[in-house]
């Protein structure tokens, strides 16, 4: 029911492009919703797909840019003139026309800006640009239907025509004072429901939700999903009207958030996806790793260090090492992910103390349930008693230390202000390997008198 | 400027649940948004909770309620009479009532269902709780707009007044046949624009979205995403309109969509929070542990079984399986999540043997820059050039074959259609350690002639 890209549709883009039938292929993508021309033209090589959108109409051509792979906007906007971008933007909602905008290298963005005719929506991008991309700045748009407090009903509805007209979805209409202080807001539905007659003074809703311009957009998203919001205005540090955000650019957010979080958390830097060249993805990937080869190291001198006290008899407690690793990332990483999540969404309160006491009891339980199957393995396994103890004490305090690392470092790069999704992944299974397998080696010692 | 929980806050709502100064305790609440109250109320214990919410007015405790931590709410509903809850009920909308009414006990719906009074809102809540939770229907609202296209722009504005004054936010209007089928769509914006004789069949907008009841939850929210939709219209098979989803419940459904993702590469099953039971977090933690458990005596299995031949001179390569085993998972921890992101977004398109050929490529390039470093550490260290080129050339191998596995995993469960977020985290970190550990013992072995 829904569009689905196929292979066939792709070829037959491709063949009517090679065929330069174009009289077909307007037809043809005629029937499609501008986010699936994107994906389709995400399939062309760069040729085609600037074929393809040279013959597309100026409205539908720049919704498609919009949608389009970043790293194929940024090749096809390469191959248009400042001029011809210019004519794309002025068809842009001032949002989107400075996000594009803004991908542009730095001398181009000035050619645009100047190439655009509508004095106004030049003027709005420009205030646009200014702002921060993760702010509320950054992903407000001008567009928005606002009304005066002295204005009537029916007057509202004759002059609003004209700003609805312009702004694709009226979601809430803004009330101002004379001086564009927002003090409320009304919906379309309430406009239509009160008497054509009443002033907006007295049936306007004093209780509105807004977002200042420097706010975090993370933050942005945390209020409108919390509320409920489908749009928020934006106001500066005086209450004056700005713009506005709507909830479509929130989803977004939320998906990068998300994306950013579980691929930091997978060893991943970097917004790569799994089309990206191979260089970009090294360089996402290779600083963890190497990360991973440094602790690895460090697990080698630790064990160069045992050599001595390990072997002959003791040497089988080497061969618990992966065992010990595996299970001290395990548990960090799960204690970590649950923080993590927990901070992003405002859950975690209460003192760190009281997280810590928790997460000990949880890791202390776990543990002993493992390390009483381990030690009946190792037992069964090998007839030695002393080891197989030796082994699970360890693997319990192994355990309770790396649930510890993994609640507090999240918990402590927050204080900080630094991400704390960073400390899920490499990070925390790196030290917490190390960690581990020292504590084992030492315990395993002592317990054993070696 | 926006809310924030504070400790004082909740001591003073507890200071006058204590003193039970009603009065003072209504108009502090007055002054905050239902979900504010909401996160007051989860902090509090379940006695003071019941008379807070006993104390608010009917419409809001319903809202509170429904933005309470489920947990909260499945012991708060304990304690309210079948009566009390149906009361509650009438004031949600559907979907809200629907679900809170699904969290109850099978014989506890029963008995709240029928003390409903308004029975077209019964009726409605009944069909809603047959369809699945995950489907279109388990999300959508029976609450809309909609017009026959047979009316005129004035008897619509006239007649839509009523509707609208049920429906929080009214979207969309929905255009529909006198047999109640879809066939568009017009915004309000719309109807305000165009003039008052027109005919609805003459301005409606006939290309318009929708899903069908019983399609997944995930599927909707993507489609919503992709053509930034604020509402979408729920039909059955022939087209009937059922109901509508508005992108609110969507936000909702990415987010816990995101977070049962980050838990199950994190390895953690089960929706399941920081302020969970200790027995509850272990439920969802215990299995995958585990598995590593599992997982770690198999590596023990595979080093004693080459006890024999690394004994003496060749000890040292023992000294290298944590490297080894870290760096594969990571390396299959990274590939699979690239993947299993790159499948939720639609994003990896052409064949299975391109993707792994690019994994293969990708993994080689990491691999030998990794490699170079441990060579000439190894041989700095301890001086053995065929050691330190051993154990280089292992670990490309195992690197290489770790991103194979890493991409092919989450590639053959989509196929099969099992959730690819499980090939990430615990499950592809334990295969990869002990594959890792077996060839890098079998290159090495090979490599030394040992």
């Amino acid at each position: 029911m829904h569009f689905e890209l196929t292979e066939e549709l792709v070829e037959r883009v491709e063949l009517l492009v090679e065929e330069q039938k174009d009289k077909e292929l307007q037809a043809l993508l005629k029937e499609y919703h501008y986010a699936d021309i994107a994906e389709i033209l995400d399939e062309l090589n760069l040729e085609e797909a600037i074929y393809v959108i040279k013959l597309l109409d100026s409205e539908t051509t720049s919704d498609v840019l919009m949608e389009l792979d970043e790293d194929n906007r940024e090749k096809v906007l390469k191959n248009l003139s400042a001029k011809e971008i210019a004519e794309e933007v002025e068809e842009l909602d001032t949002d989107d026309a400075a996000d594009m905008i803004a991908e542009l290298p730095e001398e181009r963005q000035q050619e645009v800006i100047e190439k655009i005719e509508d004095e106004e929506h030049k003027e709005e991008i420009k205030e646009l640009l200014a702002y921060d991309e993760d702010t509320a700045g950054g992903l407000m748009a001008k567009e928005l239907v606002k009304v005066y407090e002295t204005w009537t009903v029916a007057g509202c509805l004759r002059r609003i025509r004209g700003q609805a007209e312009e702004v694709t979805r009226v979601h809430s209409i803004y009330v101002v004072t004379k001086d564009e202080k927002l003090i409320g807001r009304l919906s379309l539905k309430d406009l239509i429901v009160a008497k054509n007659d009443q002033k907006i003074a007295d049936i306007y809703i004093s209780n509105v939700d807004s977002v200042t311009v420097d706010e975090d957009a993370e933050e942005v998203a945390k209020v409108m999903a919390k509320y409920d919001l489908e749009a928020i205005p934006v106001v500066d540090e005086n209450k004056t009207l700005l713009g506005r955000i709507t909830i479509d650019d929130i989803v977004d957010v939320l998906k990068e958030e998300a994306e950013k979080d579980y691929q930091l958390a997978a060893g991943i830097t970097g917004d790569v996806d799994s089309d990206d060249s191979i260089i970009e993805l090294t360089k996402a990937r290779l600083p963890w790793l190497f990360l991973g080869l440094i602790g690895g190291i460090g697990a080698f001198l630790i064990m160069e260090g045992f050599e001595e006290a390990f072997k002959g008899e003791a040497l089988i407690l080497f061969f618990f090492t992966p065992l010990i690793a595996a299970m001290a990332g395990n548990v960090g990483v799960q204690s970590s992910a649950i923080i993590v999540q927990g901070l992003a969404n405002d859950e975690v309160k209460g003192s760190v103390n009281s997280r810590l006491i928790k997460e000990m009891l949880l890791a202390a339980l776990n543990g002993l349930i493992l390390a009483i199957f381990l030690f009946f393995f190792v037992w069964a396994a090998k007839g030695e008693i002393n080891t197989a103890f030796a082994i699970s004490v360890s693997l319990v305090a192994v355990i309770i230390i790396a649930g510890l690392i993994g609640t507090f470092v999240p918990l402590f790069l927050d204080k900080r202000g630094i991400d704390p999704a960073i400390a899920t992944g490499p990070f925390i299974t790196t030290s917490n390997d190390i960690l581990g397998i020292l504590l084992y080696f030492w315990i395993a010692k002592m317990i054993l008198g070696i």
